[in-house]
């Protein structure tokens, strides 16, 4: 593979209300915007949007900080730890994250958003209506942004996709010198929520970005729940 | 921010061996090649061809698959977990990996490869003499394939930088509706090693990839051990 990528942000999104037809606004966005929409073109969705259209937006109250916290126990499967206000979670898709993936900025402050039902779900539905609409083939993954252990500053995940391979599996290729990669799985989909964040920026409202060039070979069918979330009794650190 | 970036791969690096003079083989890569080299570009750099310039290679029974289990001990500041063959453990920087990020892969079958010492000054030392020769501001990241809690598959991270500021601070900033971002700090170094690693591919050889196009902001001083590699006090997981 030697073919370059571009990462494009697509501003012009309005604001999205429940029921609001996410799909043809994309398409519009992207279509207003010279970059325009390709085949195989991967589009990085922010799950904000997608809450929004979804209608997974709740009343809260505005004066209080700590209104959504109930809703994160709600959300969670089971909580892992906490340390004042903050509480990492397992939330029902398996995502570990802070405040089970609630957050209440780009919403109106008396509304807390929360992640998707089913976040990969949400990505078929985006892929198939823009496939259908344009007849070409596009992948979409969703995106939001999460801490780690270990590691200071947040980086986008993906929390759902559609029409891309989650995770590269090179295990018994070669190396560059012939030697065989072992245990080499490479998760395709955070590296590209990750690179698209870079173009999105938090505090733009920007938030669908273009990622063109992407190998061919990677659009395959697959779900980050299925295949990202690691389970429990695999984990080490749980 | 609503620039485009540009991911690009540079090939044409030859097989590096200790006491190489890097910068200029990286010099000599990029400008060979249509891209070339501009000012506010990112590179990232393997860690692997760091390593071999660094001469950071120890000698290992090329027959024996575990040969570089007892390095990985060394290389530990403490060892967080063990299943079966594989160690998870603290490195002397504070990173958190598998076997102390030693690896066998495009090596030669009798080698192991350790992290460069002070994988910061590494990148510090080839964006000085980058800069210094060309006379054009660029940031150096030197990446590395990283596994992590929660989440199947690897990807890339950056465990060394110079130029380039690791974390991006926006508290105090506002949402695109007014409201104050609260928690958002930006691994900017990881989410470009991710975005790097996509072009890069594990079987091809390719070392080294140019970012294009990231905000002339984000460059300024700052270290990845200093700013990103948290202190096990602050971690909710250790």
């Amino acid at each position: 593979m030697t073919r370059s990528l571009s990462i494009i942000p697509i501003g012009g999104l309005p604001e999205i209300r429940p029921g609001d037809d996410l799909a043809q606004m994309i398409i519009d966005a992207c279509q207003a915007d010279p970059a325009g929409l390709q085949a195989d073109d991967v589009l990085v969705v922010s799950q904000k949007v997608v809450s929004k259209a979804e209608n997974r937006l709740v009343k809260v109250d505005p004066d209080d900080p700590l209104a959504h916290k109930p809703l994160v126990i709600e959300e969670s499967a089971r909580v892992l730890r906490r340390r004042g206000d903050l509480i990492i979670s397992e939330t029902h898709h398996g995502f570990v994250c802070a405040n089970a993936g609630i957050d209440r900025s780009n919403v109106a402050p008396d509304i807390a958003a929360l992640l998707p039902e089913d976040s990969d779900r949400s990505a078929r539905r985006l892929r198939d209506a823009i496939t259908g609409r344009l007849g070409i083939r596009v992948a979409i993954i969703v995106a939001d942004t999460f801490g780690r252990p270990w590691r200071r500053g947040l980086t986008d995940v993906a929390i759902g996709s559609a029409g891309i391979m989650p995770i590269l599996d090179l295990r018994g290729t070669n190396d560059a010198v012939g030697r065989e990669l072992h245990v080499t799985e490479v998760c395709l989909v955070d590296e590209l929520a990750g690179a698209a964040e870079l173009v999105r920026g938090k505090a733009t409202g920007i938030a669908v970005a273009v990622i063109r060039g992407v190998d061919p070979a990677w659009f395959a069918e697959g779900s980050v729940v299925g295949e990202v979330v690691r389970h429990p009794s695999e984990d080490l650190f749980r």
